[in-house]
């Protein structure tokens, strides 16, 4: 008899994508080299679950225990104490515990301190990544699997939406992301559930973060609010349909950006020392593309994407679509857009703080 | 003492859209010739608001019955009687009179017959539409305006994303659409509630379609339940975030469509009698250009537009991503997409039923 059909499920996923993690890395050059055909067993690739010890990522530390021994990997975990609530440490160390005995080993637990930048989900989710990126470095790990499920990204768009985000935002979270493709999200187009149901099957435990049913914030509310009552008026299909959104979304922006690349390479004022910009051949792109032409310029010059909002591109646009010999735009991080000269230039002007 | 202030937004909405139909007109070739120029007052243009009888349609009545006296135009109105309920003819009767009385002339009512295409709203949307055409046409209207407000942009978008639809159904209605950018939404941008109160300034009785508030239909159910929820738990700024978000979603599809106009003829097998692809220059493609090649040449080739889901699509990109010598694809209308000796054919093989 095999396993039930919700721990096949998470193992299927698992092991995709632990395929794809090796296809890559042998195709990266170190694994053509002489060393690579003399490693030692302590030398196989090590692959890491982030788990907070809710059913998602303890349903995919499991599968990464069980498919990483039949794949030759080994199966390590890390789990992050945002130190945000009495007994944190005690809880990650808790799961750390928990982990090893499905067999994970190295297990970290990982603390952070959470600043307040950009609001308490956003400053906790840069801590989290900061602390993920540095422990997959001294550990040497091949990548990190994070148990994102088709729930979450339901979640993610509709919070994209809710803040009149462009297509990037709307398009979630990428199955490969990260610093050179390090983290990988196998439970994507997997529902919450099916997690769940795993963990059950193989008398697991899991606790559920506070933090997701704390009305505070507005993700647990998407969750417990919005997207029940968007089923209930929608149909039931509203989390598929949003995922599947995602894709799309993901798709066209990333031939959107693509285009974007290349205008601005063709809009170059030829030799110019500032990256000036024609504005005539900015004027007669698309504007869905010339934003994005803007936005790249003035990340470049060293405005801060997060601090960069669709109001300073439609300023900066007007220099192009309603130029009457207006001034300079200043831009997030002591940036300012300048049309003079029948150029566009965006450079620095102080320091950032 | 000026108008009341939701009174000043409503006519400044449709003051600006009579400049426009007045500006598309005198580009227009008719308006240079000389029968232009010994034109009677009664062949000054006439323009239409399309009016249910609610707030929104009502004050859009009002708001062309004030600002067309000034610009020398003629405004007229037209009332659909879809016929679904029983007493609707005598509330189109009362429509009629109640825009009468604004000092609209002429104002027509029309009875149409809502089929079972596509579901209820859809086929009454089809009647509608059809009927407005019509007597556009017989009436001579310049334009049709329409009273659509920033909700009912935000519960399209909704609804869209509810479907899992890509971007061009999530951009939602256009300010101009139709044929010869025959219809016209000044509102697009003011609240429901601002034609609510521009009612009652003026003393204008209203009348809600019992439709909209019938939880059978979906953008009932929408604008009831799911709207206001989202609100509670994402904060106030929800509508004008979707109806924001409309509008990016429509500068991309154009982008997008541009580009596979152009990739499209880029990737015509030159010379060929059918139309065929090159699959290897489709490959080349972004996938949401890619997918939008296929898409135009379905529909070239005769399938129905309303009838081709993404899955379609999908299936037809295989013969580019994942060739394998598979047979041919069978699309809505009796349109097959095959590739064979290196060319990628749509061609309609049946007649449609």
């Amino acid at each position: 008899m095999g396993p039930h059909p919700a721990v096949a499920a998470i193992r299927l996923a698992v092991r995709r994508v632990l395929h794809d993690v090796l296809n890559d890395l042998a195709r990266t050059p170190a694994a053509t080299s002489t060393t690579a055909t003399t490693c030692a067993l302590s030398d196989r690739p090590l692959v890491l679950a982030a788990c907070s010890g809710g059913a998602d990522s303890m349903a995919l530390a499991s599968a990464l225990a069980f498919e990483a021994r039949k794949l030759g990997v080994r199966a390590g975990a890390v789990t992050v104490d945002h130190g945000l609530q009495a007994g944190s440490t005690t809880r990650a160390l808790d799961v750390v515990h928990r982990v090893r005995d499905l067999g994970l080993d190295p297990v970290e637990a990982l603390g952070v301190t959470v600043g307040r930048q950009g609001g308490p989900e956003a400053a906790a989710r840069d801590a989290r990544y900061a602390a993920l990126d540095a422990a997959a470095d001294s550990l040497g790990a091949a990548a990190v699997l994070l148990g994102h499920t088709r729930d979450d990204q339901a979640e993610t768009v509709l919070l994209a939406l809710a803040r009149g985000s462009g297509t990037r935002s709307l398009s979630g979270m990428a199955a490969v992301s990260g610093p050179g493709g390090r983290y990988r999200r196998p439970f994507l187009l997997l529902d919450r559930e099916t997690t769940r149901k795993a963990c059950v099957a193989q008398g697991i435990d899991v606790w559920e973060d506070p933090h997701n049913a704390d009305p505070a914030y507005t993700r647990a509310r998407v969750r417990h609010e919005a997207l029940p009552v968007l089923e209930k008026s929608l149909g039931r299909g509203v989390v598929a349909s949003l995922a599947r959104t995602a894709q799309l979304f993901r798709d066209d922006a990333d031939a959107l950006d693509q285009w974007a690349v290349a205008a601005a390479r063709e809009a170059a004022v030829d030799g110019d020392p500032d990256d000036a910009l024609d504005p005539a051949k900015l004027f007669s792109l698309p504007s869905a593309v010339r934003r994005r032409v803007l936005r790249r310029a003035a990340i470049m010059a060293g405005s801060p994407a997060g601090s960069l909002f669709s109001r300073h591109i439609e300023e900066t646009d007007r220099l192009i679509t309603g130029w009457r010999g207006q001034g300079p735009i200043n831009l997030p991080g002591g940036v300012e857009a300048r049309r003079a000269n029948g150029k566009l230039v965006f450079r620095r002007t102080t320091a950032a703080e």
